[in-house]
């Protein structure tokens, strides 16, 4: 399955009508064939159409058939071997390890929620059978359960070309709650989402799929974005990226004759609390740990540590210290793309322009450039310049963070409590009983993020039940939803209410005999038993 | 506990510093005493700053003692004894079986609430345990539970001073979810909102909940309301009533430097269709059970059956005519003010101003008359005129319905597919074989309403954990929750998620031994078992 530059609109392959683009390689900046078509309205409207046509078919699909197409989905995928590895190795400049990383972490999420709506749990099934005796007046019978909210727009993330774009947790668990799927793809990596949805498009065929089960536009501006969110027949948005770009889907969300939901994971500087004994204990095998966690993937997680909190005293010292030697030994890493660069490099002097905060390390030069190496950096400044400067508390996308210098754990709890909403926070300690002196921090982090981590660092998102990726704003627009894990599929479902319809033709999932062997909750009680 | 006009702020009975107003029987046009104090922009201030410090305390409250504090409010409602229902129907011209049935739904909401917090369901927790061992890389200890999401404001609504104000179902839930409410009352009766504020208040008192759980401050236009939406510690709003008060809230929560979450369910007109052999055998019958559910109430419900949809013939024309006999026995029903009287007398009149809408029937007159009284009217027009003329699917507060004579069921079910989102859809069939002829009517409904009612009327809803109150926009502003039943909690809770965090410092709901005794999902599976 060559690359041909078209996109896929209801099962057929179009060429774009307003013009093309190029990825390029940006570990070189060599521009990458072949060139990609842009969507035109035209083509956003039939896309549109066609997955709302697509919606009256697959919302109606049984658990078993839309687990069969997930499974398909990962098989697929897989099936496209090393030429996938390789095309995000060339649009992305991530290593083959990542790359085969993140396309195990795609198809394990698939073949997750192939697994998980067969159990149904997702459904929430309630019924509450009819008292036709009751006084003073009887209660009729009354069944609960999730239906798919409708053709849902995913917009593909630069950082993960796989796991959060066209195949990506968005993807994965709006197709198992029953919704179609247009994804608008990145323009860094077009030709990854091409495979990809070359692999989706195989899967829906091979399993009866309708053929507008999901959908590949593309464009490098906002028009084709923002006729998708705009358009009637699209019912919710799923989206990773920045602040500016997550916020503007949300305004024109908000703004339709009908709003829909717009779930937004807007990033986050995942503030780390060093507290005063464990530096004191391991200064040094911290400092080896964060480097790791602030350099991988050249700092393009959403996860990436970005702001160290700790108490201003030699301990502390040694950790910058080391941190800073160890950064120095990291080479220059390769960015998504140029701009991703720039506006880490122009990040980075807005922080370093502000009286009181100060570069204290930085990594290493390399030799290739090609306008995407970025050198991770350590800055440091004190608690009441952190206070101060609200410009602090704004995402650098990259390799950089900033070390907090606090008098007392008094002060760490006013920053953590200034601080705006974030996707995780986390607390190092000596061991339990420091941790249990500091329970204070703990519970202030319950209350500003969506992951409390414990002796651990932020990157690494486990794909499970009780994962959450998402948390207050501006981490994500609704901190009642996760973008990872099997909750997420919660985004896209919406209950409805059976009243007093017979038996034979209500929703398998709410009849009598219990033919899917679901857990309901029936009148009051979770049970697996039919309904006399 | 007489009634003084003061509101309820941080424990505080204060007086209103803006100037006063006062509520009127709507029966007779009397000014009813006392008078009402209006809250300053000081005084939101000094509430929302008490309700962010009560938070701090009352999140942290156990299931057991928020269970006793939610029964204990029931408890000081009904201890109100009948000074409650007495004020109920002063200002609001209910007959006392009205405010009698109400106050037992709103106290049997806050019952259902208490126990069923106790179950823990609703914090749905999940742990998925450590790995330490799994290559390539290891998996942490990960537990989600639901949390409280912030403080709450509530407004009263119009229509149900008790089951859907104060103590409302909207309060209920974001009590029983750890979250305080201040509640802006509905200035149609701020003499029942009040005493039950007293009630709530004493309730708080006796079982040590801090003072501010819940506070109460009265406005008569929209300042107080719309300070309190964009004040920042507040985190979620709950609000019934009309669509261009909901969405005024919905556009100034989005708007807000962090942008929280509105569940406004904002009505609907309630399609009803008759299904031809239905009207062949009892159009008589229906059209008695119909007449009583549009003027129950004089009409004043979300669920109001609003629009009736059935195939031209003489079996329609029998039940147009057996209506509009019924209906012309019914006398002018008292309205909740004579601002929403004089709103559905203006709604119909755009209704009729229609070439094509026709008035075929109406409620008697009365001889009381102070500005509230309303006449029923039934009106009718042809599947043409409707589909064409958007004007005719606005929500009229009020006993009016309107019959669509449709040529064929294909034309009912064009109807069904054109409607905006709906709190309900109604199909009335002669019997269960000739709902199976219409299963497509039965699954359009699904697509667009929040509740799908078979031989019975939209109106009654019934609280348990099956219903669903809401539905797609414009029912409500977000058709993934409801606002009656035990699900309407969800809108109040956000997960967040604890990583390796030690068993003693984890949320009781988290911990190894389950000491709440909770049904946990572990490792994927649902179990009441502690860890080993």
């Amino acid at each position: 399955m060559a690359l041909t530059g078209k996109q896929l609109i209801n099962g057929q392959w179009q060429t774009g009508e307003v013009g093309t683009f190029s990825a390029k390689d940006p570990s070189n900046g060599a521009t990458l064939v072949p060139e990609y078509g842009i969507a035109s309205l035209q083509q956003v409207d039939a896309a549109v159409a066609a997955a709302a046509d697509a919606f009256a078919v697959y919302r109606q699909t049984s658990l078993a058939q839309r687990s069969a197409f997930l499974h398909a989905c990962a098989d697929e995928i897989m099936a496209l071997g090393d030429a996938l590895s390789e095309q995000v190795m060339a649009e992305t400049g991530y290593p083959k390890g990542r790359a085969e990383g993140e396309r195990a972490r795609t198809c394990g999420q698939l073949h997750m929620f192939a697994d998980y709506i067969l159990g149904g749990e997702y459904l929430d099934p309630r019924i509450d059978t009819a008292m036709p005796d009751r006084q003073p007046i009887p209660r009729p019978d009354l069944r609960y359960v999730n239906q798919a909210l409708g053709p849902v727009v995913v917009f593909g993330a630069s950082n993960f070309p796989l796991a959060y774009s066209v195949a990506g947790g968005d993807t994965a668990s709006a197709l198992a709650a029953g919704c179609p799927v247009i994804v608008k793809g990145h323009p860094s990596h077009p030709g990854t989402g091409e495979l990809v949805a070359q692999a989706l498009f195989s899967a829906a065929q091979k399993t009866g799929m309708p053929a507008a089960v999901i959908q590949l536009l593309n464009d490098v501006g906002h028009e084709v974005g923002s006729a998708l969110v705009q358009a009637p027949a699209i019912k919710a948005v799923g989206f990773t990226g920045s602040l500016k770009g997550g916020m503007a889907l949300f305004n024109l969300a908000n703004a339709r004759p009908e709003p829909i939901p717009v779930f937004a994971e807007m990033g986050s500087i995942n503030p780390v609390v060093m507290l005063p004994k464990a530096l004191a204990q391991s200064a040094k095998e911290l400092a080896t740990g964060f480097v790791g966690s602030l350099t991988m993937g050249t700092g393009q997680f959403c996860v990436n540590p970005g702001l160290i909190l700790a108490i201003d005293n030699a301990d502390l010292t040694t950790f910058i210290d080391a941190t800073a030697a160890a950064l120095s030994a990291v080479p220059a890493g390769v960015m998504l793309n140029a701009g991703i660069c720039s506006a880490y490099e122009q990040g980075a002097s807005h922080f370093t322009d502000i009286a009181g905060v100060e570069e204290v390390g930085s990594g290493g030069n390399t030799e290739a450039n090609s306008g995407s190496y970025a050198q991770a950096k350590l800055l440091t400044t004190d608690a009441a310049t952190f206070l101060a400067q609200p410009a602090l508390q704004e995402e650098v996308f990259g390799p950089l963070s900033l070390v907090v210098k606090c008098q007392n754990t008094q002060q760490i709890k006013q920053i953590i409590n200034s601080l705006k909403g974030q996707l995780t926070g986390t607390l190092r300690a000596a061991d339990d009983a420091e941790l249990a002196e500091h329970l204070d921090l703990i519970d202030a982090f319950s209350q500003r993020v969506g992951r409390v981590v414990i002796n651990g660092f932020p990157t690494g998102v486990e794909v499970c039940p009780a994962m959450v990726h998402g948390g207050p704003f501006p981490a994500s627009t609704d901190s009642r939803f996760t973008s990872v894990g099997t909750a997420a599929i919660a985004r896209f479902v919406r209950p409805v209410c059976y009243q007093a319809v017979p038996d034979g033709l209500l929703p398998a999932a709410l009849q009598n005999a219990n033919p899917l062997a679901l857990t309901r909750v029936v009148n009051g009680n979770p049970t697996k038993d039919p309904i006399a």
